[in-house]
């Protein structure tokens, strides 16, 4: 918030050709290190659907899991905006391996099918588990093997590397990462996300892509100013980590309620489990929360950057209030 | 073909406006009735992808089998010129029922998710199995029920309707189906497919569809010559019942071959079977066709409106010429 | 600023469900009247393009000025996201008129031809002119008559209110407009423009709309609360008629240098002049500005809401050095 | 027709893979060159469509003439397929000139504006004129100056050849054209485009584009048996030669007409032409014509390959016959 404050004092040149926007790029370079290329975007469907479109021609597909945001999430702009198709594989815990990849590896040369182009993962995944560095080589390297590129969807990417104890480039570029949606939105930032291009030539007319992606604003600076913010000073890993930390203090306290189960690893800031379905009308009139699945009465609570102990416990005395109620 | 030359005799008005257009019109509505629009278009995948076009929007998605040939043999057309994403179900036989559509069945209202706006069948499905009339009726209901509509990818439905010993209209119209692609290739044309609307008020604009789509043709009535043919004197009837004799008759070949097994019932012209790895490319130096799974070593021998029993005793000859050589 | 501050404090349901949301939408039923439906996106590009998404298919034309923002400044976004073709008119001071729109009103019902639905125009021009009431009226009936919508880029649409002394009111829904893109960013706003429908039936589906076409953030209060805050307490006209006299101030002066010369009326916030060629680069190593015509050596100067006399007179007094530099 | 009828014979593999469209691409590098790639397609509109999209992406702009066939004639399906804006350029003879070109050489680099990347123009031309060699290089010289490229619609560029007493590698890629539409159906084909590449790398993943474009038939050796038949023996030389020769002759006697005016100069198959508004509609109860400007009272007709003397004279007499009656 200081950081828009500061950003709108002066005048400056708009588009992106500004102080704001230069700095914050050498801020991500000092995690990403120098061969990048930078672009912000408004939100995190732009991020992920604009990247994916600098990577891929409109016969190409895209394959990710049946959980992804990218197919579940953004209305279709993925295949509206790149006109690829998306293939998705089911998965326990939201992320993708090598083994269930290759079933999708079909059809190379054969003019009947959309080629496959890109790979798309999401760290942390949209179940809360997060990838191991090793995991994510093993699939870039699969990936590259086939001539096809790895994306990345990391809107909670802070929230990972918290998690993980590494820094950014161990989690990206270092393990095989092509393109990275990098969220600024879910750690803190008013609006605003990136793209970040570790080959450079992938990105040769991606300013065209933006703007005609309706992603490119005259203001830019304001988004760039929180996000040079955001990745100064560890505020980034104060943000996630506390959003992880809450988490887990979470997972802590439901563990101890019968009535409900933690079905996935706690490793970021989601804490998925199955409560009884009576529970989440009534849950959800005090706090607003995602059924992940109808069927299986699952919910996804999800933790944040200013997330407190005391909302927490708040939070679980509600849940408890509802447990005694319903005796 | 005599059809052709008749139409390659005198000038008539292009584009569509002549009487052999007129004449083939005509001959859809005595097999659909007289509440249709009829449109002609150039190949299979256009029928199907325009078909679409016409009943949805790009924040639509379409529910499909995950073997149908909008899914897998399209290069991504549906996706690319509807805008909209295609949800895949996994089948064993090549056919939709309702339990299993269900579960896409979500998101109504939610901005996040891709509006389910069709759900599209095929007759026979790709797997050579032929849906009854009763079951399609429960799908159309279905779909009614929840707003949307019934698309049945009918590239060879002249197959379907010899096999149940049914009329077009009893297997379409009549059980609910909204928008059909009628198959006129795979059934002896040279070049043509038809898209039947059976709600008028669905094909507003569809001739602005198809030109933009790039299937407006000035000849036309060469297509419209064709259908007007085949659809006379029961051709249609003649050439589909051969292939499905002929399917019958290979398969009951087949069943004597120890070494190779039926997977799919034989319903139309397709005869899905297991064979030995090894046999494949042997016979495939003198026999083309489609291997169906490399996984599992599926292949898919089609019949069709010329093929003889002779044709089939070669080929089963063929087989055992192999077999033999591999003892 | 302040207003954002005040979002900023408290937690609330995301996506546009909030009272930050809520309470803008109030302000623009006080401007507009309460049969309005208002969605907010990002930027001018999105408001333009997503609003003409809602009231065209993909078979569509949209008429509009040869120098407009849709067609010059959007890098295709038009074509891209709708489909449609962009019919262009060549105009002396940036405004159509029934007569000069005439020529583009062809092909109605003939399937080769794009069908003509929208014509688009700006409130004021890209030149810096504005429409009269009376002149949308004229051509809003028109466009009536003939089946098509009226769509207004009001990406400034401050400043005609302030020129005009009207109120927005006066000046789209009561002037026969359908669907306005109302600016923000350009009247103060760090980041945000709404879509206003005057006919709540196009706007069915446009949430899918909006969402598909990347423009939903999570956080729209930020965006909300800006436009409330300029909506109330005539911000929006004190900041509009700022910049309209800032750019009255800045022609007086103009015209009394002789080499230059004012080539548009200075109705809103635009003076555009045709400058020396030589001036042009000297001039922009110390301020930023558009060259409208490297032909005709024409450039457009732009006031803003926070300019100040002072910043006029110091612009000026930098052209006046050059001019004397260059004697 | 006796091509089709021979091709009709045996069964071959599908989807272009057979003897008959080898012979055809033979039979197109006789008449181009061995250095080109060759794809067979339905229509006019995906021959120029699908041409264009290879050589773009969705940012990219295409220069054509007002006049063109994609601007006019298909109905947006350019820019629906391709993405890319289509700039026009008004012409008196249908011709494009580098003067009149160079107009829309802005914007290169400015991410605001859609990078002008293919020059279009149609031989003949929509007006019926003929580029001369050397205008035709010329414009390929400033394109390829430009990193543009250099698109042919020649749907009728057997008409030109036949005009010029050239072959049809003097005025294609011996003069810099990259791509080319080579029409069939207007000089007699039923059914069938050609898209010729004349740099094989702009050709790399054209079969995808091809399938995605709803393009691929199963039976190509139906369109490409026609080919290899009209471009064998001069038949395609003899069809256009009377085409033209039936256009000059309409031509001469039409000039006899006081009250008709020729408006183009007479170079290929069609007479432009000014009648009085009146006799139009008696004209077309007889004769199908297109009215090429209402406004101007100007028609368009056309000769073909099949028109003979006779049908000349008797079309002159009709005309005579209504110049009599309005006396």
């Amino acid at each position: 918030m200081e950081s828009i404050i500061r950003a709108n004092v002066n005048h400056v040149s708009s588009y992106g050709n500004d102080p704001y926007s230069e700095a914050a790029v050498s801020k991500f370079k000092e995690h990403f290190g120098d061969n990048i290329d930078v672009y912000f975007v408004f939100n995190g469907t732009a991020a992920n659907v604009l990247g994916l479109k600098a990577i891929t021609r409109s016969y190409n597909s895209i394959i990710c899991a049946e959980t992804s945001h990218i197919h579940v999430d953004e209305c279709g702009a993925p295949e509206y905006f790149t006109g690829c198709k998306t293939l998705t594989l089911p998965t326990e815990d939201g992320k993708l391996y090598v083994d269930l990849i290759k079933q999708h590896l079909t059809g190379f040369g054969d003019q009947h099918h959309s080629q496959p182009k890109v790979i798309s993962i999401a760290q942390p995944t949209e179940l809360g588990t997060v990838y191991k560095p090793e995991e994510i080589q093993a699939i870039a390297t699969f990936a590259h093997e086939h001539g096809m590129l790895l994306h990345m969807d990391g809107s909670r990417l802070s929230n990972a590397a918290a998690s993980l104890k590494l820094t950014f480039k161990e989690i990206t570029v270092d393990v095989g990462v092509d393109v990275l949606s990098f969220g600024g939105t879910k750690n803190g930032l008013m609006i605003g996300e990136a793209i970040v291009f570790f080959d450079k030539s992938l990105a040769t007319d991606f300013k065209y892509i933006r703007k005609q992606g309706m992603q490119l604003g005259s203001k830019m600076r304001f988004i760039a100013a929180q996000f040079e913010a955001l990745l100064s000073n560890d505020l980034w890993l104060r943000n996630a980590r506390n959003a992880n930390d809450m988490a887990k203090f979470l997972a802590g306290k439901i563990e101890n309620i019968p009535e409900i189960k933690i079905t996935q690893e706690v490793e970021a800031n989601a804490v998925f489990a199955i409560i009884p379905r009576e529970y989440i009308s009534t849950l959800q009139e005090v706090y607003s929360f995602y059924v992940w699945s109808e069927e299986k009465s699952e919910v996804r609570w999800m933790t944040a950057f200013d997330t407190t102990k005391e909302d927490i416990e708040n939070f679980v005395a509600e849940i408890e209030k509802i447990c005694f109620s319903k005796l």
